[in-house]
């Protein structure tokens, strides 16, 4: 049973880690919506916008994926079954 | 039990894990809504614009398909009944 | 009561995780008054204004689907029950 | 007892599951708005307006009827009853 | 007891239903707000302008439907006791 | 105890139902807010404006008519309690 | 002990639909300030502001009186109790 | 036993009821600020719109009051406790 | 014991009234900056600007008060404590 | 222990009166702001618009003090215990 | 045990007690960012605006500062634990 | 089990108490934006600007500080464990 | 069993922690946003826009860093285990 | 058990603690891209822009750096379990 209460407690917490990805997913959209009007006004500048774009979105990113890692942890290398 | 309180938790997580996806769909709904008044403007940088879009959108869907693995993970690869 | 359980769960998950719908409801929303806004100033580039729309609505309702994939998943494919 | 759980847990589900009109109903609310204006803006573009405003809109209506089926199948085809 | 934990259920998840008139209740008031703005500027344009909005609302309304539909099912039609 | 049950979570139901009230509150508060306005603006428009507003108002009325009608459904005609 | 679970699931109940005041509220407010804002800039066209911010206001009481309405008759024509 | 259930549920609903009170706190702030800012502009129509504001606001005071009614019959003509 | 719970839930209640003070907060504070704002364009219309904004400040007062009065007689003058 | 749970939901009450003050400081905050930006644009208006700020913001910290004087009241003269 | 409920509770309340501070720090920070953008366009009325903008942020501290008397009463002059 | 209590509820509300800090950190980054953004506009008058910056943010800070002091007095000073 | 709940705790914990990237994603998503659109007006500032766009974004990345570490520090070096 | 409870609840507050950086997350992108378009508008004042937005960045910085701390402290420095 200890070990059932922690591996449950693992799947809630994974779920509730991605939730994390509201965020990205709101400013990325932004970025994406902002950089698609920017090159309709400037449409020769066109590499130069969408590059910044996508750098601030990969950065952007990056909590999104901190959350899968903590998830994925959870899941498949669960440390803490281990110190049981 | 203890199995049965390890997979009822995986799939309140992977309910958990969906709600993830409202982030996205806000932020590519607005980029969508961009892009359209944007190629209304300049109809001749259509491609451009809509290039950018979907390559802003494209990374706006990164946490969504995040929420999307965790969620299927949990159901047809869940690793936590193996660790029981 | 073991079955019951996970059962029981994978209702409740299904419900949550169509929460997820929420996002592209509102996005694609925004999407379609920009859209109507546009073609309401250009009338002539109401073909590609539709097609930016849509395109970019297509990619926000992803995530809707991702939760009614997982929520169909939970009740008729549902893996949970045969980990038990 | 098993099955009065699972069923209790559908009837929330499905409630649940409901709440996801409320964006479509904000997104195709803030469409009519627009498309309104729009058409108040160019009235002889009217039909082209309407005809996008609706495209846009029924895209939007889409999770919310993935809202309607899960419930519908939480409560009319079950199936999860059927896995006890 | 049974039948009334599922019973129980059934009018709680009845009233989660209608929580999603939120969505259309303020889509629809915005859309009544911009259309009485229009005819304000365009008074000659008015049918257009009203027929726009209602068509507009008419399609928000559905998720609100929706979820009347599953609260007066699930009170009136309720198919989860026949499972039991 | 069993119709108490129900009876109880009838009583809770009726009163998440009437919370859909928000939405129309809102978006109706809107409309008459903008239909002052454009009345402030074009005095000699006001039939067509308050009509106008008035249609649409009444529309954005549906779902918290809707939750009445559930939560009247609810206390006086409430079927649940038959079924058990 | 039957009876006061129901009595005091009413009184929750009853506080519970007092909530969907906060929409009226917040409206109703908006178009008070909307509605002196519009006296102030056409003082000659007062009453036909303010006959109009009246109506949409009177509207936009109706889901707060529902609330109200549900309320009331959960405390003095409980039909609830009468089921028992 | 009986009644104290009542009676703390009461109180809990009470204390429910008066946060209706945060819509009308807000909207009629709204109006407020908006009324002060149109005085400065038009001093010369302060009495039609501070009439035109202190009507709204009374109008929007409802709900409010609603809720107050509703707390202090739940603590001074409690009527449930007479139904047990 | 009875009479603990009642008194512990009037506490409870007593901190949820007081909590419909966010709405007045809020708004008044907007009100004294719009009403900051309007002096600072016409100082000379100071007292007609501060008279308008004091009387908007009181109505939305009331709401506040209301929960104060509440929260008081829960505290002080407890009828529910003599229903026992 | 009667007298130990009402105490412990007054500490509970007290926290919750507490949050209240969200309102306020956003409000005041709003008007500070304001002020200033007032105060540059006519410095020579200085007092007047300092004078009107401070009013304003003395109204809206009344909830907060409300929220206040309920807390302490439940702490140092707490009259709950008494009617034990 | 009855002494250490009381004490959980202060320490939860302490807490919640805490969150007010929510408000001020949003609304002063506001007030920074006006006042430094009013200072940048009139430097020459920089000790007015700064003294305006603390004058408004301080009225802002004081719901604030009332949380933390409230907490720090629960905590070093804890009043309850003597009328047990 | 007594102190384990108290300690595990102080361990629960210096973390609630962290969370006033979401407050200040809106704030504060809402003033650096503003700042950079006038600097940016009078370059020559960055000095005045910064200063008027950090004061606004310094006293914006303050709530996050209190945040602190209470987590930190309830784990290292405690002295709710010395009152058992 | 004991051990059981500081590690089910700590797994629940590092999925709280990871809601925090809720916020980095939203904030450095406007910056990329902001940032393409300054990079489509001044095409030829590109390198300094990205410059002070990365900068700012990898001072907002911290508190998801933060996030991450207190995650990462509760799965593999779990101190409070060694605690007990 | 005792010891249990307190590094559980610990666990629970460390994760609630990193909640704080939310706000500082989304304030310090909205100075991120403030500072990205002020540099976009004035290149030649970059390093001026840069070091406003840094230096306010680092005071936003601190309420997450705080919550870090009191998550650090529950962690590795937890001075409850030496009370127990």
């Amino acid at each position: 049973m200890e070990r059932a209460i922690i591996l449950a407690a693992s799947a809630i917490g994974a779920g509730l880690a991605m939730i994390a990805g509201i965020g990205p997913g709101i400013g990325q959209g932004f970025a994406a919506g902002k950089g698609a009007e920017a090159v309709g006004r400037q449409p020769e500048a066109q590499s130069d916008i969408v590059r910044t774009m996508l750098l601030g979105a990969a950065v952007a990113e990056s909590t999104g994926i901190y959350g899968l890692v903590i998830a994925l942890l959870l899941l498949f290398a669960n440390p803490l079954i281990n110190l049981l």
